[in-house]
């Protein structure tokens, strides 16, 4: 019955299917994403109110235990002068940094020859002035150094705010992040170490988040090197010796190898590097190892002094020694901090160290400073994996009024008025629709409560309130709700 | 007895004399100011402590009232990808971006002759593919357009960070602004105006500052255009009608000539930009003039609706009806707002408006919304002028604890966690140095109280308290220390 060239035939009908279902499942979604929705640029992120309110609570805690210490609030341009960034970070780190056209005509100062030679960073340097921030710890030696005469020194300074680095995208690693610093310059006391380790400490504990404190000193690495005779390799020794924690001891001996540190210092340094037992153990042995360096002992002397106040004054065992910790920064000069969550593999979540001649390069010599950073985006990924934000997920909104239509708004306009002025966040509904679509609306929002005020209750001057976790329905007087309503 | 030659003559002395003026005066401060001091680009600003605090009041101001009527944070990117930005706000604004330059080889996807063409608008395209923000709203329009499918609708959103613009800088202009947005969208009731403007009235009480708060109707202009038969120049009439204030009626007559504005249609706008009396005689007057126009008459009712909102559920005369009032910017659809500070002249601090399609640029029609902005710097600008800020220059920290050495600082440590744990702001001063060198410190600091500990207190099991302001000074126990010290 049934004739060939009518009806299509089986293998026609199964393409026919697979093109139905390329074109519902791939190309409609491909033109909804790809083509009508905008986006915004690879390694930046839009924080929505939810990821907001979280972010608040962290930038709130680290700031209110910054203000307990005495530090005060700074901030700096998001833009500087190139002359300010570049040569800080490396090359590696001049590579990293957003550079800005400069406004009008960019090329007025390059010859055609320049531009025909197409020399990148010849032709960088001539078409843009400023770049964005790259970290904090710059703008800030920068700051001290040209607001000199106006700061009262020792300076205790925090500052929060995003940085900009154009490294590759991934998992954690973003180009736009935030970090809160907060540093003590003008004064070369350990007390400063000290201070900040409490601060750390106490941050991580208002956040519920288990840590583990890291210490070194970089003159005790620098001591090391001297009695190796490798003191022209310090930054390799250190750079080296810093990932122990992922290539092993084999990986770190190459490594020194590669470096071109002789194999006779390689093999002294073994036992430093896997030194155990308790702090005073391990500065014990360290002392002897170091008799012969004056910088080395210095060191010790130091990582003592700063023990014994954390063991005086702090809490047992707050930090630990751990002589692989190197950060390998080049300007630290004393202690190195770097803190890693208990609970979650994510890297260091606060870092930072003593450093003798931050300004240094801005003309201030002998200005010494400590200070740490700390890293919001990966704070907030260990409260999200420790599930530390869940009892924040409650709109700020208190009460939702519903909207009954224009002439029962103006009684609802009257009730909210006396709720901002008792301080209770509330919003109206502002067109009359379906109540239910306004009820759903205060769900979808996390509102606790709704209020109704139509004919019936605007005669008798009263509201109807509804508990909407409970479906508890109350009729009150407007006097009577603000006092209802109190979180 | 004075022999020529050896003794220098008047003149040579007067000479000597300004030449080492000229060098004291002159040259040293140059070299100080201008060679040694690192500097930050033109435009741009640091935020000192003192400042910090009092842009935080501001901030906090807006951020609680904008939370008492429901509205929700959110922030986005510093850089947005250009083909978001360009085109959104003039030609004269597409200049004013700031332009990131593509990382890696920018030169890639030019071409020789290209580079030899010198086009700057071209290789500008073609090597920075992101900008800075400009504004806050089309960041918003774009955030909605991408997150549309989480967002709840009607979304109110606020938004405070820095906006970027390559503008001249100069006074009260800066090149890295704050603004602080809150916009109502997805609802095309008349209540987000009202909500609006009653946001403002209380920020502004809040702040203290008087301000006048001016109201126009977009759809009234268009109407006027319309029976002017000068539909298609309804931008130039509302450009040239908003110089009024600067160049007066006759100038305003000359622009729209000059704009091709028909001399009949000059004539017959006279009586409108002039219109006086009350809200309501303006309305009927406007309403006689605009009664063949839909659009007008609809802008009539939509300024009715809105001052019956303000007169019977907010205070009287909160807001003013100004038909001069255009803004300049085109996507304006509805109520159009401005706010002026009363007692200072410095333009507008805050202003926005009704937008009916924001996101149609980026592909989604038929989205409503009413926003303002407040311009951060020049509030701050006013509440100096105005004297304002006075009460706040107490120092956060409320005590500063003394050091007298290594041995009594331990003593010291532990008051100070004593402190820490009552939620009281100390510090302690990190270096055992000359106390009076200390007291200088918690001095220029401000700090009201400093606690001394010396050997004798630490004996008895005492401080020693010092009210900085009396000179007044107290012996008490740790324990009632906190107490003592409650602000």
């Amino acid at each position: 019955m049934i004739t060939y060239g009518i009806w299509p035939s089986a293998s026609t009908l199964v393409f026919s299917f697979y093109l139905l279902t390329f074109v519902f499942l791939v190309i409609d979604p491909y033109l909804r994403l790809h083509i009508m929705k905008p986006s915004i640029p690879k390694g930046t992120r839009d924080f929505s109110p939810e990821e907001m309110i979280k972010r608040d609570y962290i930038f709130d805690t680290v700031r209110n235990v910054f203000r307990l210490y005495g530090y005060q609030p700074i901030e700096t341009p998001a833009m500087e002068n190139l002359s300010t960034l570049l040569g800080k970070y490396g090359e590696e780190g001049d590579k990293l940094l957003f550079r800005i056209l400069n406004s009008g005509d960019f090329l007025s100062s390059v010859s055609d020859e320049d531009l025909a030679g197409r020399e990148l960073s010849k032709l960088a340097s001539a078409i843009c002035e400023r770049g964005l921030r790259y970290d904090l710890t710059v703008p800030f030696a920068r700051y001290v150094v040209q607001h000199r005469e106006e700061i009262v020194f020792p300076f205790r300074r925090y500052q929060i705010q995003p940085v900009w680095r154009a490294d590759r995208p991934q998992k954690g690693r973003y180009r736009e992040f935030f970090q809160c610093d907060v540093d003590i310059i003008g004064s070369n006391s350990l007390l400063g170490e000290y201070e900040l380790i409490r601060i750390v400490d106490e941050v991580f504990r208002r956040l519920k988040i288990g840590v583990i404190i890291k210490i070194n000193n970089r003159k005790i690495l620098s001591g090391i090197a001297e009695i190796l005779d490798e003191s022209a390799r310090i930054t390799d020794i250190t750079v080296a010796v810093d990932k122990l924690d992922k290539i092993g001891l084999e990986g770190v001996n190459r490594e020194l190898a590669e470096r071109g540190v002789a194999s006779a210092a390689i093999e002294k340094l073994q036992p430093i590097i896997m030194l155990t037992g308790t702090k005073e153990d391990k500065l014990r042995e360290l002392e002897t190892i170091l008799s012969g360096s004056v910088t080395g002992l210095k060191g010790i002397d130091e990582m003592r002094l700063l023990f014994s106040y954390l063991g005086d004054a702090g809490p047992e065992d707050m930090a630990e020694l751990d002589l692989t910790l190197a950060r390998g920064l080049n300007y630290y000069t004393g202690a190195i901090i770097e803190v890693k969550a208990r609970d979650v593999a994510i890297g260091s979540i606060c870092g930072g160290g003593r450093y003798d001649n931050l300004t240094g390069g801005f003309g201030l010599e002998g200005v010494s400073g400590v200070g740490v950073s700390f890293g919001a985006d990966r704070i907030y990924d260990v409260l999200t994996q420790l599930n530390l934000f869940e009892a924040r997920n409650e709109s700020q909104t208190r009460v939702l009024l519903l909207n009954f239509g224009e002439n029962e708004v103006l009684y609802a306009l009257k009730i909210r008025d006396r709720l901002a002025g008792a301080g209770i966040c509330s919003e109206i509904y502002p067109d009359a629709v379906k109540l239910k679509k306004q009820m759903s609306y205060a769900d979808s929002r996390r509102i606790p409560y709704i209020v109704m005020a139509g004919e019936e209750e605007i005669r008798s001057n009263e509201v109807t309130v509804k508990n909407m976790a409970t479906g508890e329905q109350s009729r009150i007087s407007p006097d009577g709700l603000p006092e209802f309503l109190k979180p």
